[in-house]
């Protein structure tokens, strides 16, 4: 067992998961197999199987691993005592960033729930519920005290999500736009989109420049 | 060839296209094999390759039809004379019926562009273009009368059609919402993000009960 471990162990283990995610996003999950795969990394079929014994723990480790990720990057991007407005600055920002950096896993995660066995699609359905939530938490809270205007908030935080995420389809880092102006434009989209008042609006705009500022 | 026409030759291949796209949506492009699909339809291999001589055929064919009849959706929906605001709301309306009523080529849309020639990857993604054209045409005669309040048009377009072809990841028509009612949030929540001002709104919402109606 101490050569599961270590250095090389976990060097492996990142390489295959980097190659599963690209050749995933590539063929589908059902066309890789482990010795394409293992071809890929470098290695011997037999040492995958080590890390991910069957391709269907690796395939849920990704997914696993983008979720857990997603949510560890929130955690850390969320400010606590911001309103409403900010705090869906910081969401759709983080979200963005998050995804952008990760094209490949964002692709498997999006395209291969399919691909789960039912225990495990509910696991990462659970991890995507709690972060839904979140953006949930900050469109209720926006409504309640009269920064948003959103007729319904579970169908609103699903366009928004799907909306930012979208944005990994078409975006590439060497086009017309940085990711930055990609950014700062979908956040003015966003909060148009969830009824941000002019008021809200503009003390969000303030809010903003103090955040780049600070 | 008088085989290949007529209603048997016809039925073969409607029915032989829609197997591919629950097929592939299911599988994936790659792992689904000639020798599956015509299982599925009930008819030897050899029958799939008169209609569809490569699966690359297949999978070009399936993509074509589905943006061509997205486009003819839209060319009878169309209303000519109304103002930016209406057109917008029919184009919303009629790209959600669209792809709720075709999920399985929708998916197979979204996903297997990877999986085409660069040739007939360019043939569809000219397809793509001329339907978002219309789309941008429609907010920039917006911005032009006044009526929205874009940034950039082009993001924006690409926005709305990631927001409201994401309708088709989480809808299924027996939850608690039906489709004409999924279809009203998203027709607010689109008029609120192209910054539709209040009046143009009330005017929208008049020009809508006119719309339902007529």
């Amino acid at each position: 067992m101490a050569r599961t471990v270590g250095s090389d162990g976990e060097r492996t283990q990142a390489a295959t998961r980097d190659a599963a995610a690209a050749l995933i996003a590539r063929h589908g999950y059902e066309a890789m197999s482990m010795r394409q795969l293992a071809a890929e990394v470098g290695v011997q079929a037999a040492a995958l199987y080590r890390y991910f014994p069957t391709k269907q723990d690796l395939l849920y480790s990704l997914m696993r691993d983008h979720m857990d990720g997603l949510i560890e990057s929130w955690k850390a991007a969320r400010p606590a005592a911001l309103g409403p407005a900010a705090r869906l600055e910081h969401f759709v920002a983080n979200h963005i960033a998050f995804h952008v950096a990760r094209r490949h896993s964002t692709h498997v995660s999006n395209m291969e729930l399919r691909s789960l066995s039912r225990e495990r699609l509910s696991q990462v359905l659970k991890l995507r519920t709690a972060y839904e939530k979140e953006l949930r938490r900050i469109l209720r809270d926006g409504v309640e005290d009269g920064a948003f205007r959103i007729d319904d908030v579970a169908l609103t935080a699903m366009a928004i999500i799907q909306m930012i995420t979208g944005v990994i389809v078409w975006f590439r880092p060497d086009e017309r736009l940085s990711v930055e102006e990609v950014t700062r434009n979908y956040l003015t989209m966003t909060m148009r989109l969830v009824g941000a008042n002019a008021k809200q609006e503009e003390r969000h705009v303030r809010d903003r420049a103090e955040f780049r500022a600070g």
